[in-house]
């Protein structure tokens, strides 16, 4: 099996799956007890708070550890419009059309609540400008949120001056970062955020742990999601689950090692080479400046469908994003595009790990090219 | 280190490490993905569903995977309050004063929200009984929340003839039985229950993982608490860890070989045989019944702080839960009990796992007769 999917999830990296069988081994107390088993635990989520705060550019205390990125979506996006709802006021999100499935749903949830939402349409690329959130901020606007890199065809949201103009306007800007953070800088100053989401699985550590970055937390008075047991400064409730956020943190050590613009530049060109080589007919979808592992591809000539019936058990490729995997609807981002349903049954996205070869890309050529007419 | 707090978090079974150490090596896919490593995560899950499902019991579409209880708490209590809420009704949820932190905090904040909360005082232990709840019972109670078995005494609330109350008056039950599953009889129907939460790290599987069941929820219109991308019958979103998940079903299958009624009364009278050999005073809480693998002893003449500092690095012991752990303030739950400060500070959770032996109890028994005045 070729894996071409790390968009999805990464593989997990050799050092996180060593740490974890020596931590799932050692860290079963509670990292929340008092004796000294609970403080070892306390001590390597400590370790990994500094660890992701020192990675973002920002203060260990402005660090909350989640269940994934989902979560933290919910988390703070609810936290701030829930609060103002549950006050009989009418907040207003401004958010894009072509966010995360999970961004809509809790989205759409606070529509039908009474929030008032704005759904910024994309450019052909899939980028939203900070002139459509300039002019889309009202007066009753209490957040922005923003993807910084689209899931499904890799576009790079231009954050940074979208959060000059929310600092501006003193309105607080959101980005998930999922699809970004170790990947592009993702320094919340200098992408000018206050709040950021981050995903541990797609920087190859495990499943099932995130976190939440939210500027100031204790000045502010954020509502919690999961309410606990006064874990995470009381904004996140549960035991926290010490070998995975130490995994985590090697995760973050490690992943430096394996991702390079250099590698992923190399694996693009040698596929879209490689495709020109045989005439595979092929439209990059997403601009010119996307991820370095990620490329959306509309294969106009190729047998997409039979492509990845023939291929499935050989090649891990997606139509559209893995959430919306199963759907037989195209996928809202490429909807929003203004793609028809032809055109986007016939993309696909492809997403590099370091477990790829130069050979994986040939083959993946290759099977291409079998079902392209000639 | 001598681990006596198994209800703070249970050591890892040695089957649920190894599992753990090939699956999170080859399912780093996401199970929603529709090629065929996401096709196999998903079986993986889709076995654990049944296996936690057949456990209860219930049927695999009334289990949804949650990141552990306290999410479920929030997930199942919310769920059904926060709609009524916002419909601007007035609810009653009626729970007890001696619930796990996270149910407390849970009420508190939707007693904010103008829920009506009745909070049931517990006898003296820790139990409350079906005519309290009978009583309770008002023409806008929409729930009703009461802990399977504390989590601080071990005492076991007699919620089968809770839930026979409830069904009669139709109002749904939910238990934690975050402490309770596998250790003594969990079964839905027996129990009466429409909703229960579990949590894998309470039976030797890994943290970060747990489970909400949900009677009938294909016909039930419960909000998620966390939105996502359609994941988990559209109730709870986030990508599925795979691994966790597969570790959950491998701790369900394995854990009767670890936890018997047989082996824990043996390490409880050993331990209060021992003490009254060395002439420790002792009283027990909770009453005659309670989960075999927790006792909870109140040692009047013991210098207990002087214990725990002088063991810290030899015994992992639990005064109050460990999720308290670190406050200078008497459990809740032992202050329900009308426990004074003195009491409480002499109180001492002692639990169970099958990494016990008889010489680690001898160790126990013989640090704290060190403590204690003769």
């Amino acid at each position: 099996m070729i894996y071409f999917d790390s968009l999805a999830s990464y593989p997990m990296l050799p050092e996180v799956r060593e740490d974890l069988q020596l931590t799932m081994q050692s860290h079963y107390a509670n990292p929340s007890a008092s004796h000294m088993l609970g403080e070892q635990g306390k001590e390597l989520i400590e370790d990994t708070r500094e660890v992701l705060a020192e990675s973002l550019g920002a203060f260990a205390s402005e660090i909350i550890f989640t269940s994934g990125a989902t979560e933290t979506n919910n988390l703070i996006i609810k936290g701030v419009i829930l609060p103002l709802l549950l006050k009989g006021k009418k907040p207003h999100l401004i958010t894009s059309a072509v966010e995360h499935k999970c961004i809509l749903s809790i989205s759409n949830y606070l529509e039908l609540l009474g929030c008032e939402v704005t759904y910024l349409n994309p450019n052909s690329k899939g980028e939203i400008k900070p002139a459509q959130v300039k002019s889309a901020l009202k007066e009753n606007t209490s957040l922005v949120s923003l993807m910084h890199v689209n899931n499904e065809l890799g576009t790079i949201n231009p954050i940074s001056e979208i959060g000059s103009i929310c600092t501006e306007a003193r309105i607080p800007l959101h980005t998930d970062a999922a699809q970004s953070y170790l990947k592009i800088q993702t320094d919340v100053d200098e992408l000018n955020v206050d709040f950021m989401s981050i995903s541990a699985h797609k920087i190859g550590g495990p499943k099932g742990v995130g976190a939440a970055y939210i500027r100031d937390l204790k000045d502010l008075d954020i509502s919690p999601l999961v309410h606990g047991a006064g874990q995470e400064f009381g904004v996140r409730g549960g035991t926290l689950p010490t070998p995975l956020i130490a995994a985590f943190g090697t995760a973050i050590g490690a992943f430096r090692n394996y991702y390079t613009l250099e590698r992923n530049i190399e694996l693009k060109e040698k596929l879209l080479t490689g495709l020109k080589r045989l005439g595979v007919r092929y439209r990059v979808n997403g601009g010119a400046e996307t991820l370095p592992s990620c490329i959306s591809l509309t294969l106009a000539s190729s047998n997409i469908e039979g492509l990845l019936r023939g291929s499935h058990q050989s090649l891990a490729l997606s139509q559209g994003s893995a959430c919306s995997a199963g759907s037989i609807e195209p996928s809202h981002v490429l909807t929003s595009l203004h793609f028809n349903r032809e055109e986007a049954s016939k993309t696909l996205r492809i997403s590099f790990s370091h477990i790829n070869t130069a050979e994986d890309i040939q083959a993946l050529v290759n099977e291409i090219a079998k079902y392209t007419e000639s």
